[in-house]
C-alpha cells in the first residue's frame, strides 16, 4: 500500500457509509458516535446481548472496546465477536487499561484465545501487556511511546494474524511484516478523554471498506493524525480541540488528506 | 391550534421549569440533559427500577427512549410507564431502531400493547415498523423521509389515541386527524448523534405544559427546527452545530420563535 | 490555610497528575473525565465490582457519585469505599438527589454509617437531607442557596470527621469548625448538566495532593469558581460555557488563580 491507497479508502468510506457496531464504554459512546457520523460512517452503539448476533448479519465492522468492563457490558462481547467471525465481519479490539487491573488484562487475553481480531489498537502499555511483556501503565494511560511496543506489536500481529496499531506521538501500524509510521496529531489529544477509543472506531469504519486490516489501520490513524493536528492547531484547549475534531472529520476531503498526511512505510 | 399556541406553550415551559424524567440511552444522557436545561426544563436521568415509580408522583413528563435496550435499562421502562399512566403523567416513547433488530421491534410493540403513550416520536422507518408496515431502516437510521410514513403515523395515532411525530427533512405531527408539517433544521443535524432523542425529550418538556399531546409535539419540533436551523447556519460542522444548539435553545425568545417558525396545519 | 495554600495545592496537582478513580453516573462520565484531564489529573471511570478494590491500591482518590443509582452501579460503591478506607485513599461522596427519592436518600446514608468520607459535596438540599433536616429538592436540584445548609454542613462535618462542601451562588466549605466562602462562577453554570459532579471530581483530584480534606474542598471549589466565571463571561450560552470550561481548566496558571480567586475564611 502507499499514500494513494489511503485516499481511495477514504473515498470508499464516504461513498458507502458503512454500519459500524460498537460495544464500547459509557465514557465515550457519545463522542465516538459523533466521530463516526462526522467521518461518514453509520454507528450503532449497543451492549444488548440479545441483539448483537443479529447485528452482525448486516454490520460492516464490529468495535469491541474494553473501557467499561462491568459484567453487563462484558457479556455481550464474546457473543458478538463469535458472530462477527462467523459472518466475516472485521473486529477491532481496543483493550483499554490492559495491564492496569487483572480484569482488564484477562478479559482481552481470554477473548483473543477464542476469537480472531482484524485489528488490535492500544497504547504501548496495553499492546506490551497483551504480547506478554511487562507494560508501563499509569491507570489507563501509558508512560512510554509507541516505539517501545514495536517488537510486541509485531509479535502480537503474527500470533493473531491481524494488524496491530500502537498509538503514541508517532503512531505505529504493523501486520507483523510491514510497518507504517504516522506523524501528526498533537500532544493535547490525550487530554480529551476517549480519543484513543475514537481512533479504534475510525479504524473500524475503514476495516469495513479496506482490503486488509493493515490498510484500515493505516488509513484510520492517518485520518485521525491529519484531523487531530488541524483541530489542535486551532484550539485554545482540550474543549475546543474536541469540537474542532468533529468539524475537521466532517470537512475532510481526499485532497486535504493527501496534502497533510505524513506516513512512512517500511 | 395555531402558531401563537406554540409561542404560548414555550412561555409556559419557561415559567414552570417542568421536571422531565428520562429513561434514555447511554449515548445521549449528557446531550439530552443539556438540551432540556437549555430550553428551561429540569431533567432527571435514571434507569433505577427502585425509584421510577416514586418519580412519577411529581414528574411533569416521562420520556422512554429505546436507544439502549440492554436488560438493566429495559426493566425500568414498563414499571415507570405503568406508574406514569396511573398518575396521568404524559409519556413520550422514542422507539430507537424499531425495525433494525427483533429486540428493538418487539420491546416497544409489547409496551404499547399494555400502556398508553401521549406521543410516539421516531423516524419514518421506526413509525412504519410500529404501524405494522415494512420499515426502511439502515441500522438506527431511516432511508426515507417523514412523508413516507404519513399513513402509518395517522393509523398509529388513532390506534393508541396519541400524537405521532415523524422526524425528517419536513417533520410531521399528527393526532390521527390533524396534521402539522414543520420546516427548518438542517441536513447536518442527523450527523450529530442523538438529536432525534433530543427532539423526543423536548417534546416531553412541552407535554408537561401543553393541553394536548398534538400541541406538545408541534411545539417541541418547531423549537428544534428553529434552533437547529440557526445552529447549523452558524456551524462549520457537526461539532459546532451541537454546541450552538444549546446556546440557541438557551437564548430563544417567543419573538424569535414567532419570527422564524415555518409550520403549516391541515 | 490561606489563599497561597490554594495556589500551592494547584501546583502540586499539576506536578503529580494524581490518579482519580470515579464511580459516577452515566450522564457525566465524559464531561467529568475531560475536566479531570484538563486540570491535570488522570481519571479512571469504572463501576466494575471486580476491579475497584485493586484500583484502590494505587489511586490518589476515589469519587463516589450517586447520580446513577441503578444496581449495577451501586454494588461497586461500598466495595470500593471499604478498600479506599483500608488503603487511606480519600473518598469524595456526591449524594446526587438525596432527598428527591427514597433510594437516593437511603443509599448515601447507609454507606456513611459504614465508611469514612474525606469530603461530602452536594447542593443545599442534599446536605440538609444527609444531616437529617428537611431538604428543599426539586428533582435533583435545590431550591435554596448554600447558606441555608450552613448548620447542616457543620453538623455533618463533625459527625463524620470530614469536610463538607455546599455548592451554591456562594460556595461553602467547612470541616465543622472552619468555614470558607467562595465567590465566582455564574448563574449559567447550573444549566450545564453535571457541573456539580465536576466540582466533586475536581475536589477528589485535590484530595489526592492536599494535607487535609478542608484544603482540598476549598482548592477544588476555588478552581471551579475562577474557571467557571471566565468560561461563562465569554459564553453565549450553556454550550459555549461547557466548552470554555475545559479550556480554562487547561490554561489555568497559579498566577491567574491567585489574581482571580475570591475566598474568605472564618
Amino acid at each position: 500500500m502507499n499514500e494513494s491507497t489511503i485516499c481511495k479508502s477514504f473515498e470508499a468510506l464516504r461513498e458507502t457509509t458503512p454500519l459500524v457496531t460498537n460495544i464500547t464504554n459509557y465514557v465515550v459512546t457519545n463522542s465516538t458516535a459523533n466521530a463516526l457520523l462526522s467521518i461518514g460512517a453509520s454507528p450503532i452503539m449497543t451492549h444488548a446481548v440479545e441483539e448483537v448476533e443479529e447485528l452482525m448479519a448486516f454490520s460492516g465492522a464490529l468495535v469491541i472496546n474494553l473501557g467499561t468492563v462491568a459484567r453487563t457490558y462484558a457479556e455481550a462481547m464474546p457473543v458478538a465477536w463469535a458472530a462477527a467471525n462467523r459472518n466475516n465481519v472485521p473486529v477491532v479490539l481496543d483493550p483499554v487499561g490492559a495491564g492496569a487491573t487483572k480484569l482488564r488484562t484477562e478479559l482481552p487475553a481470554g477473548m483473543l484465545a477464542e476469537y480472531k481480531p482484524a485489528i488490535i489498537r492500544g497504547n504501548a502499555s496495553e499492546i506490551m501487556t497483551l504480547a506478554g511483556e511487562a507494560g508501563c501503565a499509569k491507570g489507563v494511560d501509558s508512560t512510554q511511546g509507541a516505539e517501545a511496543a514495536e517488537d510486541a506489536a509485531k509479535a502480537l500481529a503474527k500470533l493473531h494474524g491481524c494488524a496491530v496499531v500502537v498509538s503514541g506521538e508517532v503512531d505505529l501500524v504493523t501486520d507483523g511484516e510491514r510497518v507504517a509510521r504516522i506523524r501528526g496529531g498533537s500532544d493535547m489529544m490525550p487530554l480529551v478523554t476517549g480519543l484513543g477509543c475514537t481512533c479504534s472506531a475510525i479504524c473500524g469504519a475503514f476495516a469495513a471498506v479496506c482490503d486488509t486490516p493493515f490498510e484500515a489501520g493505516v488509513a484510520g490513524m492517518t485520518v485521525m493524525a491529519v484531523c487531530g493536528k488541524r483541530a489542535a492547531d486551532a484550539a485554545k484547549g482540550p474543549g475546543t480541540l474536541q469540537l474542532n475534531l468533529y468539524d475537521e472529520l466532517y470537512t475532510l476531503t481526499p485532497e486535504r488528506l493527501a496534502a497533510d498526511m505524513d506516513v512512512s512505510f517500511e
